[in-house]
């Protein structure tokens, strides 16, 4: 039975833009509860300017509060090196290197060229000395702002960031625009640089095709996603699209097709359910309308 | 460029349990609108008792009121002779004789065993002439009374159906419990028996895998796919589940991995809409919120 690691990014990439502010307790309560709910892998928080992302202002607070589970990697989204300082003195496991395959993009997003922010990473990388270095490299399924982004492009700066010590890859369909057949392309280029435990696929499903993306890197060797509990999150130039591939249904996919998560759908959904309630935003899961596909239906 | 061809059912798959009605001038327009946006099959309606489906009550007189575009295969439902012996009246250019692959559900849905299903459809075959009979196979990825519907089982019944003289299959996801595995196995079965023309997925999209379902079809060389207008549809057994696949969310999902459908996507958007104004059901597919993916957002 092959086996897929799911990073749950709620506390990140879910409340990025919520407008509701969540409270430093309620967040660390969902903390506390995803790794009773089989979840290895979370991206905690994000260090960056609470200016520009005030929803996690209280990030340094969060990591420090965070009772770690020896199980549990803990991960956090850094743009630059003050960030990266920042998620060493938290103790983070994985500092997860943020930037955009596009140049508009990355200027709209962080505020830097591409050549900025490998500068950046360079000296990220040298600061982070034995603490791994993940790239989540954006809009590497295509641009909000100036359309398709070539492949090669994105592969030569997955191969760039390679070479300057990056540990794995993050291939990020931030606005939802890549297709099944685009995905499969980047896998493959991605698992020949990185390796299967080195390459992670973040699809959002602003066009509903969270699942079927990630079903299209699995079948190329994939095994690493990010997903949100509730689908929580969302694009500012996509408005009313939905965020992030569902952590709920994302497990249920994979469980109904054999695939070991490791997750538990039913303590999940509660999780959901709240995560919910805080942020006042809809649930996009499934799973919550229609159940698990093995729950049988009293005949009517 | 390989080629889909998405079938439109939103006049029988999408209506049959919408409870408001929709007058058959109303249908008309949808169906003379159809072959407009590129679709070149239609499943028009579905033979049956108007009291078992009262929305479809209207089927003999939509059959005979529609005005036939020559490049457009126009299909319907028929669950029995009777049925079949109006649609062949109503010049069908298919017969789509419907049964279940499980017992329990064949029984709540058609009232008969499903050897009773099987001796209909010999009648079925036999008074078609020349006319092209389509099997759906329902609930061949698993059924809502009785849970997982066993592979061989499925297999067997298109073996039999074929040796009946059945042109070609549908393996209908009723209540959206298949994964994309389980679509993979017996996608590749059903070519072998029927091959590529010969092979048509028909997904739901309650557990939001409709797509996800798709593209494992068409990886494992289905080409042929059921679709419906804004995703309508439902399941009685699911309630507050959505329905069909999105014929628009399809054809996206298709056109930007850079495989033909035929389909204009713009004109389709509107088709949605009246169908969703006219049902008062909401539009599920995700374009409608998001717009395609190639539509360049201006920067904020």
């Amino acid at each position: 039975m092959n086996t897929v690691l799911i990073t749950d990014v709620t506390l990140r990439d879910g409340l990025q833009i919520v407008p509701r502010w969540v409270s430093t307790p309620d967040k660390l309560r969902i903390a506390h509860a995803l790794p009773h709910c089989g979840v290895r892998k979370i991206e905690l928080t994000s260090f960056t300017s609470p200016k520009a992302i005030p929803s996690l202002a209280d990030a340094d607070e969060l990591a420090s509060l965070t009772a770690r589970n020896p199980q549990v990697c803990y991960t956090a989204l850094v743009p630059n090196l003050r960030g990266a300082q920042r998620a060493l003195a938290a103790k983070m496991d994985e500092l997860n290197f943020v930037f955009s395959a596009s140049e508009a993009h990355n200027q709209a997003n962080l505020r830097m060229t591409i050549a900025q922010s490998l500068a950046q990473l360079e000296q990220v990388i040298s600061a982070a000395g034995g603490t791994p270095v993940n790239v989540s490299l954006s809009t590497a399924f295509g641009c909000p702002f100036t359309g398709a982004v070539a492949p090669a492009h994105v592969i030569a700066l997955m191969q760039e960031v390679q070479r300057m010590g990056a540990s794995s890859i993050s291939l990020c369909d931030t606005t939802g625009m890549g297709s099944p057949a685009d995905v499969e392309r980047l896998t493959q280029a991605a698992l020949s640089l990185y390796g299967e435990q080195g390459v992670t696929g973040h699809f959002h499903d602003t066009r509903g095709l969270a699942l079927a993306n990630a079903w299209a890197a699995y079948r190329e060797g994939g095994r690493r996603f990010d997903a949100a509990l509730a689908g929580l999150g969302g694009c500012p130039y996509a408005p009313g699209a939905s965020g992030n591939a569902s952590l709920e249904d994302m497990a249920h996919m994979f469980q109904i097709s054999g695939v070991n998560t490791g997750l538990n759908l039913e303590a999940l959904q509660p999780l959901a359910e709240e995560i919910a309630a805080l942020t006042q935003e809809p649930i996009q899961s499934r799973l919550h309308k229609a159940g698990p596909a093995y729950a049988l239906k009293v005949c009517q």
